[in-house]
Formats: C-alpha cells, structure tokens, sequence
C-alpha cells in the first residue's frame, strides 16, 4: 500500500510519540545500574545534525560498556552499533523499533549486504529509557567481548561506531533495509584510559592558540591554519596539560586540531590565517611541523605525568606556532562561524623531566611499497637493539602516550616492544585504524624501553582501489608508518625507524624479471618508484615481495635531530630475530549469560489490542 | 607420607571398590537420555589390556555424541579425552576421580604443560553410571562445538582419543600428574555418517578372505601378507558389502587390513604368507596393488551403494588376491594366534554399474618437496577442468567414499571441488589425519563430479624431525598426497594428479643461489632430490618455494589406467584459479548451557565425615 508523502511523515511522527509515552511508562523491571560517579564522562555527537548524542563509561573491573543514546527528535526507531570500518554490513547492533503495537529493543546485527537479524544471543542490555524535554534517553551496557561470533570485540584504539534513524514502523526487525535508511557513522575510541589526572601546579597559567572568528567553508573538508606567536622574550616553560576549546554549536564540525611550533631556524612566520592548501599561504608555514598538542572529536584533555612536562618558549626554540583546524562538514553548511582552538596549560616551575617525542616505525623510503590490490599487506619498521643501546639512559625511557600515523591506505597500526628475542608487550594497537581519527592517546599502561630492547611497529594497508604500487614517501598517495611516542625523560634519539637494504631490492627487481621473462624491465637504471610501477603483480611477485620484507637485511635510521645519525654502522643491518610472538588478543566470554534477555526486551503494549 | 609399596596397592582396590558402591546408588538424578534404537553402535578397545572399552553413538540432529565407557578394574578414577594428535597435553578430558570422601565426575582440561584444569563449563555430561560384573560403566555426552576456547571440536575425520587411568586418590584435578600415569592413544572415526544400509542382493554369496592361524610376532608393528586365489574360472560379480572378522580376544592387536588383488599381467602368484617385509617374500606380491577392501580399527561394515558393485573375477582380472594385516603388539604379546581377515559379499547379479576407484592428488615426483623444520607446510594436487571434461561422462560420476593416503609426515588432508573458480563441496577432510590410520570411509554425502569440475587435494605436512628437505616419491620417508575415491560409473579415468612444472623449480633454484650468493650450488646437472637438499633453508627460500607452487604452471597427469595419458597437452598448464574458497568449518555453540552443570558431578558423599 502507497500513503502519500504527508500522510507518512504525520504517522511517523503519531508512533514516535507513541514510542515516548509508552517509554516512560517501563523501567522499573529493568535491571542493572551503571557506575556511581560522573556516569558519563564521555560525549560525542553522532550525526552531524546532532540528531543523535552519545555518551558512555567503562568499567574494566566488569569489562562492560556503559552507553547512554540521546535521541533528539525520535521517530520510528533508531539503530546504533559498531563495525570493522564504519559499514552498516557486518555491523553489530542495538536497534530501537516499533511496529503497529509496540516498541522493542534488542541486539542484532546485520549480514553481509546489510540485512539485519535479531542476535540469537542478547549481549546489549537496556538498563533504562526515560523521555525528557531534550529526547529520549536510553541507558544500555555490552561487555567488551561476547564470544557470540557475530558481534564486535570492542578493542582498545578506534571503534567505528554507526548509526541509523527509522522513520517509519517495522513488522520486524527483518524489514530494516540499511540502504535505504539515513545512516552514518563516527569514529571514537570507546575504552578511553582509566588514569587519575595528575593535579595541576599552583603556578599554572594558561594560553588559548585559537583561529578567530572563522568563516567555515561550504566544503565537505578543510584543513585551516593559522599563525600565532609566543610573546617576545617568553622564557622555557612546561606544557602540563591542554584541553580543546570547541565554539558551542559547532561540535559535530570540528574533526581535530594541532598545535605545531615552527623550526627555530625559520626566524619570522608570516601571520596567515586560511585554508592550508590556499594558494596564499606562506611557504614558510611547512617548516612548523613539530607537534606541541593535538586533538581529537571524543577526546578529553591531554594530561603529561606528574613528573614530566613538554618545553616550550626560551632561547633556542621558535616564538612561532601554527594551529591547524580540520573541519569536517559534510552537510555543506554554509556561513557558520568558529573560534575553536586548544588551551595550553604551562608552568614556569619547570617539572623534573622535559617530556620527548620519538618517531617508530618505517623510514620514508620508496623501497618499502605495497602492491596494487592489496587487501591487508602489512609493513613492518623496526628500532633496532643495536640503537637503543646507544641512545637509551641505563635507566629507561617510558613512554605514556602514543600517535599513530599512516597515509590514506592504512588499516592497522600497532607497536610492539621485544627484550631477549622474545615480544613482551604492545606499546600501542589499534586494529580499527583510521588515517581519519589520528589522536595522540594516554597508553592504559606506562611503558618502559630498555637499552638492547627492540621496538616493532607494522602497518597493514589496503590498496584495494590502486593500480600500481604504493611506495613509500611524503606524499599524500604515498605512504608512511610511524608511531609517534610521547616519553620522558627526554634523549637525543628523535627517529628510530627502518627500511628494507636498496640492494636486496634490486636483487628482487633482477628475480621477477627473471621469473616473468616478459616484456617488462624493472631496470637499475629506473628509480624505485619506476622500477615498482612496472612489476608485473601476480601472486608469485607479491608472495616474493613479502618474503624479501620478512628476510633481507635492514637501514636503520637511529638519528638525532635534524637528521643526523648516532655514530656507528647501520646499513645491511640483521633484522631483529624475533622466537616468540603475542598471540592476537582473546576476549573474556562473559561466564554466565542468565542474566541476559532470550529476546528482545518489549518496551510497551499499551494502546494494543491484546 | 611415604606409604610402602603393598599399601598403596591395597589402599587403591579399596577407593576403587568403595568408588564403584556409591556410584550404584546414583543415577537417578541425572538428566538426559541417549538415542532409542540401538543405543552404541559403534565399539573400540582403547587400550591394548582391554581394560577400557568405548562405545558410542551420534547424534546428527543434537550434534552430539553419546558415549559409553566401560572401565573394567576401576582403581582411583579414570581420564578420557580428545587432543588434536593424541599428545595429554592440550587435551579436552572428562574425569572420574576419588578423594578420601567421594567420587566426582567432570570436564576438565589440561594445558600445554600437561596440567589437568577443572574446566569453568562443563560441557561432559554425566548420564549415568552403573556397576556391573564386567565393570562400571560411565554414559555421558558431549556436543560436537562447544565453543569453550578449551575444548576440542569434534569434526569429520580421525579424532585422536586419549586415555589414563589413576591409581591413587586424589585430592583435587590438579594433583593429577599426566607424565606418571598409565596412559595412550587410539584413534577412532568418531562422526560415523548416518547412511542406512541397503538391502543385500537375495543371491548374495559370501568369502572370507583371511589368513589362517597366524602366530602373531613378538614385536610392536607386523605388516602380514597372504596370498589366497580365487576358484578357477570364477566369473565376474559385484561385491557389494565387506565385513571384518577378527578373532576373539585379538581386537586390540588387529590395526587394520586390506584385500589387494593382482595385476592381471602376473600369470600366477606363489601362496605365501608371512611378514610383508620379510627376505623370503616373493618379488610378485608388489604387483598386487589394485584394493578391492579395506578395514581399519573402529569401522565397521563396508556398503556398497545400491545400484553399483565393485567388479571382480571374470576374465581380463588376476584370480590371486593379497591380504595384508597390520597387527599393533605394543606389548609385545607373545604366542598369540590370530585368523583374522575380511569377509566380501557378492553377487552374480551385477548392479547397474560398476564402481571405479580414482586417484587424486600428487603425482609422484620430487619436483613437489617440503623444507626442513616445517610445522604446516602445504603441498596442493589437482585435477584440472580440462581433465575432468576430457573424461568424464556427460552426467558425471558420484563420489560415496574416500581413502586419504601419505607417508609419515602427512597430518591434515582434504580434496575440494570448485566449479566455474568457486570452491563448492568439501569432498573429504580431515584435519587430524594419521598416516597410522588410513581407512576407507563412506561420504556423509555423495558429491557429483561433472564434467569441467576441479578437484583440489591439499596436504599439510609437518617436517619439524627433518634435517633436509623431503621429496615426492615412493619411498616410506619421501612423501605422497592422494586421495583414493570410490565412484561410480566406472570411467577410464584412474589417475587424476598433478605436480609443478620442473622447468619453474628450477628458476626456482636459480634463484635462490643468486639471492643468497653462498657457496652452495643447487645446480641443473644434479637430480632433483640433490638440488633441494643443498638449498640453504632460511624464511626467503622457504617462502619463495610457497610462492613458487602456489603460482608455477603444473603438469597434469590425467591418465587411463596403466600409466597411458589421454590424449591433450598437459605440461605447463595454468593453475587452476580459484575466485572464493570455502572457510573454515565454524561450530555451532549451543544455544544454551543452562542443563550444564557448573562444577564436577558428585558422584557420592557415602561413608565420608560430614
């Protein structure tokens, strides 16, 4: 049966009452309660409509979820949950809906081309439904890992998380069609660490690094930057804390922000204030590129350890700092205003460690490169024993925060730290990455690395939709690896990273063009990129591939600033022996499932005909 | 407290006896019942005394075994279980032990140590325990998935039971110390298909085939061969069904036996009968190869379909037949006497068609090889489209048994059909194959192979014990992978294998004396088995050699039988591509555990303190 247009929208909005009124009516059966204090310290808006805000806790003694959906303007229903990238195929889900008679809510999840079944096993469980002025509200917990294989193991690092709003009621659960729905998705790191904040100095002072009274433009994204200066003669300070300062109505625009301070050598930076990729910004700007703060939508404010500050200010370092907005507007809303920006907190009484940042991972190099339609091939640099034995205090570094970083193909980023040939610990993972979401993120755990001890960090990629190779470098369609450590107390070591020896390279070059006998030459006399471009990918060039990666001797970079190597030998080094590896992580099944509904729990069937 | 030798003895016959009163007196309680008709169909003797005696039964509908233990001179408690090759340690196991006050009945588990767990979900069910003269029987069962991290999938193919008896109390699981018990293996096709017997032909005539009054030797393995020969002028019938007959009292010594018949090219055979590796072994006995029966331990009658027979007799077929038994004396039993053998049945009235036996897999060449030190190496055979359109019939053939076959490195094997590069059917796996335990089983289903079909027969082989490199070939430490399938309509087609083309291996071995430049040459003038025991074994040359057979042209051996290929090109020819493959086998968990328990089943407090 065909209604007419207004007619649709009219009884949508009756059931969404309905929905409401029946809501309020329920709750007392429902068990459970969340976590006493704050019970959502975490917030982030959904769609960039705000239609949907979410909020939510963990408690890792219950390894559970604390979730708290506010749904501003419900209709017939609304779906939320998670899946590997943010596809509504494959997801796991939590869908609120009603039919002629009632309203529901229960577990799903939907199959590979988006079809969504009611879970055989219910793993989130709603704890409360309340209707207020602002929308519904509802309160509902999953534990980290259900063991049901069609749910999601929420991870440490990126959760993709989805969302879908239904307009109109459903016979079932069956007649959702995900294709046709309002859907999107937002990514947040759901286990945010559980760390006391250290207090601040009684001396602290602070500094707000803002773009003003920008006029954000109508493009689904830009990157504006922005030139601010220390005061003249601002001695050596610590930064101990910064917090994100995000223009009130503009939350679901403002993706991330950096603050970066521009190379002492560089002795004035012109004031610029616009898009980065303007064709008036200041050449000057690329030489600001050391990160003093950066944030990220769903993150909080960055804390340093109690015994550890960053420096910044006094001679030596540059007066000038470059702000860097994302906003990410996808609606194309046009003439909205913003003033968003980051709040240093600094102290003049000096901590007893400066704080330091190292850069793991692969060397910019074209050696390392990924081939064409590739749906998971994983890189690998690593901080060699050799280097940390050198650069290394006797005592250790620790390191307590991480920023991982790739290119537009990565997948998966995680580092690992290695003692005695064996692998003792990962120092940062995140299965879910996203070259989207880069956040510098609080390690749960501070981790110390010793000298002789051996840093891996290895990038998977996807280069499904490429046509050739995916080499290595600076450039946006290249690709990088890196592990941005944030630890004190700081050394001279900034970059420990690695690539695969040039000249086994070419002995690879030289085998597939033996091998293949075609009409293709990867010739010496070609560059790296060239010599990539124009291998033959079949299965025997790839496997090959990978096989040089996991064998042929290594360059490391083992540097100190501005580029300049610790003494020693470091080409055609051994790769790092590794006997014993991490096994992948292995959620807790939940013991007992007889707390959990069969079904899906009915929220009303007042006003049916029973 | 050191208790003298005799006590102990004593101590333990009396907790055995006392355990077997109080378990009389249970049972009621206990939930749950087996299968109506025919409760165990399926027997087997699990250790070489007889002491413990298995029985069981499968339920498909509840994907659940039934299993019946019978424990003849119970002491302090018994283990029994499943582990992946039969090893005590990573096994799932039920026990039934004593303390000084009662006896219990639980699932546990024992880690990669050998450390016995109470495991946190009983998954073993108790359904009863009974005391009779013979000795107290234990009914309990168990799903095939679990979906408990610690417990075994019970999947087609070989299950590898293990088994240990206790000898003392306990005072709790954990005190049982695997490495000094009483302990072994037995490996058993657990999942026996559910296939209903067809009726036997009213004319049905039956011949034992056996050697008589065998003196079983005094050593661990005898391979016996004895030649018998059919009546003079006995023309062609169809056996239709096979049976083994062993002797009383010989059940755990017969390992298994075959019927062989001779080429018909051998004019006549001398009748021996004595140990197959014996000096005094008439050369002709290798000429009589072609099976026409076999029977391993645990299996029980062979049926054929109802409308085909496997031909023998008549003209144009040898009359001489081997029968070979293999006897397992890991006792080294002395003076025992055994006339074991097979009984066929047949019929003059042949079926409408004649059953073919077809050999999948790898040709035998050391072209295909595996490195040292290789724990799952696999090695792939084909039988290509342009085979399977060359020589089978319009309407294609029908697949009913498989009999998996490789020397002693072999440990998974399964043959796939893909049509049109899809992997469609499983044909037969078995993920925990034994090259100990080699029988011919009836499919679940019957596949039909049509004519363009692929047939895929991988091998997985664990080389962990070897120096060098091991090579195809027909030698008991070169390796093999076949797979025998019984069909029907009988075609030309007896041989349907492949290899890597030679001409690749040996880019292949170029290759790797260029990359490595060590003073090894593997070098063209040297046979093959010499190039690859001198190939330096390191992660590139073993994962080149991956590559190399996953991507080099293969030569196809599609052959009529006595060695004549049909007619076609089949060097060189492409890998068959193979778009989507079949995942993994995912068990089913069961939906709810609420009839578990969540301890150990006590089985009596009986004369204790409380």
């Amino acid at each position: 049966m065909q209604v007419p247009g207004p007619s649709v929208r009219e009884a949508a909005s009756m059931y969404g009452t309905a929905v409401a009124v029946f809501l309020v009516i329920l709750v007392a059966a429902l068990q459970g309660s969340a976590p006493a204090e704050s019970p959502f310290p975490f917030h982030i808006p959904l769609d960039p409509e705000g239609t949907l805000e979410l909020s939510w806790n963990v408690s890792y003694a219950q390894e559970t979820v604390y979730f708290q959906l506010l749904v501003r303007e419900l209709k017939a229903g609304v779906l939320f949950g998670m899946s590997d990238r943010g596809e509504l195929e494959n997801a796991d889900l939590v869908v609120l809906w009603t039919d002629r008679d009632g309203a529901y809510f229960g577990d799903a999840w939907s199959d590979q081309k988006g079809q969504v079944h009611l879970d055989s096993q219910q793993d989130y469980q709603l704890l409360r439904a309340q209707r207020t002025p602002e929308g519904l509200y509802l309160l509902f917990k999953r534990p980290f890992g259900t063991c049901d294989p069609n749910d999601y193991l929420i991870e440490d690092g990126t959760v993709h998380l989805v969302y879908g709003l239904l307009e109109e009621p459903l016979q079932s659960l069956e007649a959702i069609n995900t294709s046709s729905l309002h859907t999107g998705l937002q990514r947040v790191q759901l286990l945010k660490p559980n760390i006391s904040q250290p207090a601040l100095p009684a001396d602290t002072h602070t500094m707000e690094i803002r773009a003003p009274d920008v006029l954000i433009p109508g493009q689904v994204t830009t990157y504006w930057c922005h030139i601010t200066e220390l005061p003249d003669g601002f001695p050596r300070h610590h930064i101990v804390m910064y917090e994100p300062i995000v223009t009130e109505g503009n939350e679901a625009l403002v993706h991330h922000m950096e603050v970066f301070q521009c190379a002492a050598e560089v002795e004035s930076v012109p004031h610029f204030s616009g898009p980065c990729d303007s064709k008036m910004k200041p050449e000057r700007l690329n030489y600001c590129r050391h990160v003093l703060a950066a944030w990220a939508l769903g993150a909080k404010a960055f804390y340093y350890p109690e015994e550890a500050g960053l420096a910044f200010g006094g001679p030596g370092s540059s007066r000038f700092l470059r702000l860097e907005v994302h906003y990410h507007n996808p609606l194309v809303i046009r003439g909205r205003r913003d003033s968003s920006g980051i709040r240093l907190y600094y102290t003049a009484a000096l901590r007893r460690f400066d704080a330091g940042i190292m850069e793991l991972g692969l060397a910019y190099t074209p050696v390392m490169a990924i081939p064409p339609q590739e749906t998971a091939f994983v890189l690998t640099g690593y901080c060699t024993d050799k280097c940390t034995q050198l650069a290394l205090p006797p005592s250790g570094i620790h390191i307590f925060a991480s920023q991982l970083h790739t290119h537009l193909t990565g997948r998966k980023v995680v580092t690992v730290l290695a003692r005695d040939g064996r692998e003792r610990e990962i120092v940062n993972r995140d299965s879910h990455y996203s070259p989207h979401f880069q956040e510098i993120r609080m390690l749960k755990k501070v981790v110390s690395v010793h000298p002789g001890d051996v840093l891996i960090t290895s990038c998977t990629y996807n280069t499904e939709d490429r046509r050739l190779a995916t080499v290595g470098g600076f450039g946006i369609l290249e690709e990088m690896c890196v592990n941005y450590v944030h630890y004190y107390p700081q050394t001279q070591l900034e970059l420990c990273k690695s690539a695969a020896d040039p000249g086994f390279l070419q002995k690879y070059f030289h085998l597939v063009n033996r091998f293949n006998s075609e009409e293709v030459c990867t010739c010496p006399q070609a560059s790296v990129p060239e010599q990539f471009a124009s291998v033959p990918w079949n299965s025997f060039s790839r496997d090959v591939l990978k096989a040089l990666y996991g064998f042929a001797p290594i360059s490391v970079h083992c540097n100190k600033s501005s580029a300049v190597r610790f003494q020693g030998e470091w080409n055609r080094q051994p790769l790092p022996e590794i006997v014993s590896r991490l096994g992948e992580p292995t959620p807790h099944c939940p013991a007992s499932r007889a707390q959990s509904p069969a079904g899906p729990t009915v929220l009303s069937i007042g006003g049916g005909k029973g």
